[in-house]
């Protein structure tokens, strides 16, 4: 599939040769995001600035052209992938922070601006903006939206759609769209700008965002829990969750995660420890102690193994790098990873954790799970051989399987990496056809002749669910 | 007008005589809100069920009938009076809590439960559901999110929005949405769920909300300070937010509102004071004491004149006791009241207050302003004599010019009251016809006829914007 002569000429005079590029060697680096899934778009486009994206998108709208929006393609779900060809229209250009208003607590970012900028900008007010995915450094402002990424601290802050006070974006058709206020409370008219986060692209094409802002704690201490197994530790959690002002951070290793990380760990934690939690306490420091042992008090209960504050920074640093240092430990166990990052309601991750246990029992398979546990938000990756055709589809059955059961444990089957292609045709599991259809004809509204990222979130063919 | 025959015996058969009023005497009562405004509907019909409502709509659709759903009609503005004619959806009768999880921190309501009976069954588990409007003892939880009311805690927990996972919910056409997760985070199709809050009645009728709890601290301070004036009592407050944990309620009252309030509080207020802030700390009893001192150290600066705490309950009672005598006393000082509800980035909040000031000084009216400062939301009173046709339009006059103002100002017409009829005029003035007319297409993808709740937020002419 190539443009049309005419869409081709009209599209070269949009945008000048060094910011198009309409050429294979030029195009293919655009071609795959994260997810390793990749389909070549025809051309591929740099807009400086909105009145470009506007020309763009009538132009696309009037020849029946897919638009990709892109950020720097850090997702996981193939949702900058170009699957229906066309133009991918990327952000990387739009990165200018257009005003930062600390006494307001918001900053007004252009979508092409990576998250960690705008976090070294907030923090030189002594402010931070609360979605920092893992990807932060990489990641852009408005892929970070698009996909409704978030991060640990939303143990503490919550998920990435409460700190965006409103977005300009352009519509399907080319309209100009302007959300939302420069204030915290806002009760006139429809909100759009929930409703574009998370939309992936497929509904506008976000352009700028007033980011909103919350204090930065000054101090930090680091507390490292073990428990004989994930359901003790899941209490202590509850317990955690009780407190006026909880952890920042509350990750969870389980067994499996553990071992990997186990070796490396000083001091070691016991024989028979089965699950670790990880937690953060941000706070002034003039509350920090007092804090800190509140968060002790709570992780304390029965099942607790070993319980330890790191004194000092290195410490700090150790742990953390021993949670960071999982994922890549995982690339060197296996040639094939199957990342899911599903949630459920706490109460029941330990039923979650179980199961998963036991389909690594009876498929052979290594399962490795960890995530941002306060808000039963697991990362669950199948180890696979990717050069066995017979694992590779054995972890895919599993894959199945786990959001299944994800549904009937009434969770979700993404807590933050979005559904792009990777769970398109899971999302008639989760989303009953009454409401996909009003969702269908939301879009629909915004972008009628269906240009905007196509192939993503909603209309793939369901996929054959477990009996 | 009234119902045609035939459409009028259909709607006889889906609801048995005791839940169904079509006589002028058993309707007017449902025909006005909090707004004093007042429209008579046809009928009035009480569904007990999801079904029910499913059956009125697809009924009301066919025969091209408005509908008004309505919780107990404490809103202000004219949101539930049905100006089209048509039937009110009374949900007063769907008021059954579905399911209360107090370790997954969420509870199911039916749209007619009562807010504070939310508060009530959270509170038995140590939990909160931070909105809190004034009218909290009878509002309910389906009319407290169609209309995105908030209340004083948003100060600490933000607006209603984020309190809610998911609804239940019946379209135009008389689809069942079901949005949202059981989850706190969810990346997994469009949020249906925040476009459906706030949009009063004009997308869906809510049936059923999962609400989002948090933890109620369970020691609680009142600070009262009094500043020379609201500039000052706002840069105290920019250094209340700066606070890691800063205050559960912060409310500021104007020059005017004090002086109504001045002669009840003891210890008085010194003379000359301009501002007071109403501070409410509420910690963990065991972080109480160091809490308040950082709050007493941010309040302390340029302009404050007094500052106290409040040592036992009945001195805490008394304080706000002042703060909640405001409303009853502007009734008793004027026959008419204008009660506006916008917000501003705080910084501003100095130059509208000004603003106010000058206006009063020129129209001779007075006006008397108090509200949830942190949030930059304040409450205007223009107070006029209503049997003075001049004066009543001198009061119209200046309430639009405090709307113009609030715009220049980078703020919103409302923080939480809505819109409804009293502010459908005005939405033009802060909407763009672009991206009005991107919630006019996601209104005819909800609600193709139109028969939801005709005549609010959108599609009323523009008042003419002072020059």
């Amino acid at each position: 599939m190539s443009l049309p002569d005419r869409a081709r000429d009209e599209l070269a005079a949009l945008f000048p040769p060094e910011r198009r590029r309409l050429d294979k060697a030029g195009t293919w680096p655009y071609a795959y995001d994260n997810s390793r899934r990749e389909a070549a778009p025809d051309a591929v486009v740099f807009p400086l600035d909105l009145d470009e994206i506007v020309a763009l998108v009538r132009w696309a709208n009037a020849h029946r052209i897919p638009l990709t929006p892109r950020g720097l393609g850090s997702n996981t779900t193939g949702a900058s992938v170009p699957v229906a060809g066309g133009v991918v229209v990327s952000l990387e250009r739009l990165a200018r922070i257009v005003e930062f208003r600390p006494q307001d607590r918001f900053l007004v970012a252009q979508a092409g601006v990576p998250n960690r900028r705008v976090q070294d900008i907030a923090a030189t007010a002594g402010l931070l903006w609360p979605p920092d995915p893992t990807s932060a450094a990489y990641a852009t402002v408005g892929g970070n939206l698009a996909t409704h990424a978030s991060g640990p601290h939303a143990a503490r802050y919550g998920a990435s759609r409460r700190y965006v006070l409103g977005l300009t974006a352009v519509s399907g058709e080319g309209a100009v769209l302007r959300t939302g206020t420069r204030t915290e409370k806002n009760a006139v008219g429809y909100d759009l700008t929930d409703l574009l986060v998370g939309s992936e692209g497929t509904l506008a094409i976000i352009v700028e965002a007033t980011l909103a802002l919350v204090p930065r704690p000054a101090a930090r201490a680091v507390l490292r829990a073990t428990y004989s197994d994930v359901a003790r530790a899941v209490d202590a959690v509850l317990r955690l969750r009780a407190l006026a002002h909880g952890p920042a951070v509350c990750e969870l290793l389980d067994r499996a995660s553990l071992g990997l990380v186990a070796p490396g760990l000083e001091p070691p934690v016991p024989a028979g420890s089965g699950a670790l939690l990880l937690v953060d306490v941000e706070e002034d420091p003039r509350l920090l102690e007092t804090v800190t042992a509140l968060h002790e008090q709570a992780l304390a209960g029965p099942g607790l193994l070993d319980l330890r504050r790191a004194l000092d920074g290195a410490e700090r640093e150790a742990l953390w790098a021993a949670r960071r240092a999982l994922s890549p430990a995982l690339r060197r166990l296996a040639s094939g990873k199957i990342n899911e990052d599903v949630a459920v309601p706490l109460s029941r991750l330990p039923e979650l954790v179980a199961f998963l246990e036991d389909l690594a029992a009876s498929t052979g398979l290594r399962i490795v799970s960890f995530g941002h546990v306060a808000n039963g938000n697991l990362h669950v990756n199948i180890l696979h051989d990717e050069a066995d055709p017979g694992e590779r589809a054995r972890a895919e059955e599993t894959a199945r399987l786990l959001f299944d059961r994800v549904l009937t444990l009434e969770g979700t089957l993404s807590g933050e990496h979005g559904v792009g292609l990777a769970k398109a045709p899971f999302v008639p599991w989760q989303i009953d056809a009454p409401t996909r259809a009003a969702m269908a004809a939301l879009k629909a509204a915004l972008d009628p002749a269906g240009i905007l990222n196509p192939g993503k979130i909603l209309g793939a063919p369901a996929a054959p669910r477990p009996a």
